[in-house]
């Protein structure tokens, strides 16, 4: 049994920032058992990881910080039938490189990783139990409700593929094969959360506790082209690259609602800057290594104690400290801060945190390799955007991201955002 | 190389009787090379086989004696799937139960079955390979394209079920993973075999022929209730059994449209007839050994050369005999035929095709076995009829027998109309 006073602790880290949580007496219990919950996140490894990746990535540190078993899955199976073109060699090493990046990152940012396990899709999902259980669940769910559940993270298309309809269902019975009792997303998988909840237990199985991150928008803003390879910082982007694509970031004086790089500062940047700050004042769930690169708060020196994010001027008038987003967000509002001062702010931050990732990538011969093979041609940028897929393209995808402004509910997938 | 003359004949018997032939002249290359070819027909372990298998299986013993491989798919996982309730174990004694069935009614047709091999679905169909492949076709195949492939044989419903889309493919792969050079059924199943032609090209397998057996209606007339456990004769029912079922049979003076009697002696009593004749004018493709039973072709013993079934007549007039099923349709239909006599010469007809078949169960103790183990409580008789399912329910089944008249496309599904 744990403490009443350590539970809620926990349970504050694990469910902090997040927009919603199901079951979270469920999850409630098992702290005050004692017991580590286990999770999952899941992602297809296709196109190159961007640094929007930071958004679940930062929130999986909470969940590893609080003792947390996070399994990381990677869906190598979806990856292979989202472009069956693609060799089957070509998602091995995807999968790899993504393995490579993850970890990086929570090394990165000071996390212990010794509870964090990889999964590839491929170790089960394709095993005899698995399949009949896709098949049981089949005559179980209608076109209906398939449908209904997938609406905001499949394609919809006029003429939809049986693909998306199995989609909801190969997702909930991951949460069974992968042992968790939560699972962990973005908003958008809400429908296939409860579809989940629904149907596990129709074959025997518990139901899972689900957390859900809000959707953040695209850090480039939603005026960018999607086919412009521009439009996404690659974690390996060096500090030259990052400046000029912030450069191009769309940011209007005063526009707080259509703004990337300040949906940034709230979702990576400021949990960063305070990860940082408490790891700084001795707090727990970090590892008793040194975290590589500077590990220095977005804060300037001078910042009064509370400070969790600082903004330079570069043309005069002194920095300005904030202790919330919300600070920031109004003086924005008011254009107190001008886009080019954010803008500086966010790149700089931006080439920090990207900083020991590089150094790590660059000591690292056989990751170096992982990348020629994984990103062939295109080695040190994202791959340019394919023109938009043919409406019956595959939608097995997890996708993380909101779909730009305007484009209502057809979510892009990270295929067509990334490769 | 085959002689022309060899290949002509061998088509001839492997296409007699089918309402439509795709993929003919791939067939006939087949034939002409010299190879056997090799086809598949499949049939989900459900409820207890009743006569009416006697129609597919009768074409089947002309691809026998064609030298056709044939191999029978025991659909296990499909009836697994298609009644969730019933444990594994059940499927597996039914299972054996429509092997030995199988089994004997060609050997009581005298048929050699060397080349006959039976394959449980579940010795593939939760493979690795398989389960990839059905991904794979669920990227390219529409919910729309999957409907309508099905919309003969899979149940129609407000809402359908996932299993019912998966179906088209799943039969479709079937074709790949037996290697097989042509799939045979009812007419049915068109939409399903022209789904496989267009779809296993697209994942680089070959398209396959596929022969279609006419739709026969059932034995008892369409005007029987599904529910009445008498509406099916068991192969094991004994002879006052196949008395009191066809004294029970709808049969109307005159009537040949809706007539199960007429169009049993058309599809199963004068091929068997045929075969039974050509096998004492010493034809080729039967088995060295004698048939079991009589093999007694159902000809009066003083019938003229060339006829094919002999209708006697118990209150005098003598006996009639036909050379074709055509003359006896005309003869009834201009009620030169009476009801009871068709009757009397249908019942004498079963009884005698049934009696070898059950003299092989009651010899075999371990199939005895079996049959108590596949349908328990109801051993001796067909199981009552469930009532109506639920519209929602599993749509799996390969379904051979047309709805009784009225029902339109909602087809019986075998767990209906035997269960």
């Amino acid at each position: 049994m744990a403490s009443a006073d350590d539970v809620e602790k926990k349970y504050d880290l694990i469910t902090s920032r997040l927009q919603e949580v199901l079951g979270g007496t469920q999850l409630k219990s098992i702290l005050a058992e004692g017991r580590a919950p286990r999770c999952y996140w899941g992602t297809a490894p296709t196109g190159r990881p961007h640094i929007g990746y930071f958004v679940p990535l930062i929130k999986i540190a909470d969940f590893l910080r609080a003792g947390v078993e996070v399994k990381i899955l990677l869906a190598d199976v979806h990856a292979f039938l989202d472009n069956l073109k693609a060799p089957l060699d070509l998602v091995t090493h995807r999968t790899k490189y993504y393995e490579c990046i993850l970890r990086t990152v929570f090394a990165s940012l000071g996390i212990p990783t010794s509870k964090l396990t990889f999964v590839k899709g491929s170790d089960y999902q394709l095993g005899k139990d698995y399949t009949l259980d896709v098949y049981k669940l089949s005559t179980l769910v209608t076109e209906h409700d398939a449908k209904k559940a997938g609406a905001e993270v499949v394609k919809q298309v006029e003429s939809p593929l049986l693909s998306g309809l199995l989609y909801p269902g190969l997702q909930a019975l991951d949460e069974q094969y992968l042992d968790v009792d939560f699972q962990f997303g973005g908003v958008d998988q809400r429908k296939i959360f409860t579809f989940a909840e629904l149907y596990l237990p129709r074959l025997g199985y518990s139901k899972r506790a689900h957390l859900m991150n809000p959707m953040v928008p695209g850090l480039m803003g939603g005026k960018m082209s999607a086919s412009d390879p521009d439009s996404k910082i690659d974690f390996l982007d060096p500090p030259e690259v990052v400046k000029r694509k912030i450069k191009k970031a769309f940011c209007e004086e005063g526009n707080v609602s259509e703004n990337g790089l300040l949906a940034f500062v709230e979702a990576v940047l400021i949990p960063v800057s305070q990860l940082r700050l408490e790891r700084l004042r001795g707090e727990g769930g970090f590892d008793a290594q040194e975290g590589a690169g500077s590990q220095k708060p977005f804060v300037a020196d001078d910042a009064p104690e509370g400070t969790v994010f600082t903004i330079t001027r570069e043309k005069g008038g002194g920095p300005s400290h904030y202790q919330n987003y919300q600070e920031l967000k109004d003086d924005f509002a008011a254009k107190k801060i001008h886009p080019g001062d954010l803008k500086a702010s966010v790149r700089d931050s931006i080439i920090s945190l990207l900083e020991p990732i590089q150094a790590t990538f660059l000591a690292n011969e056989e990751w170096k390799q992982i990348e020629q093979l994984a990103y062939p041609n295109l080695s040190a940028k994202p791959e340019p955007q394919k023109k938009k897929k043919a409406s019956g393209s595959l939608t097995f995808e997890k996708v993380y991201h909101p779909p730009p402004p305007g484009k209502g509910k057809n979510v892009q997938l990270p295929s067509q955002s990334t490769t």
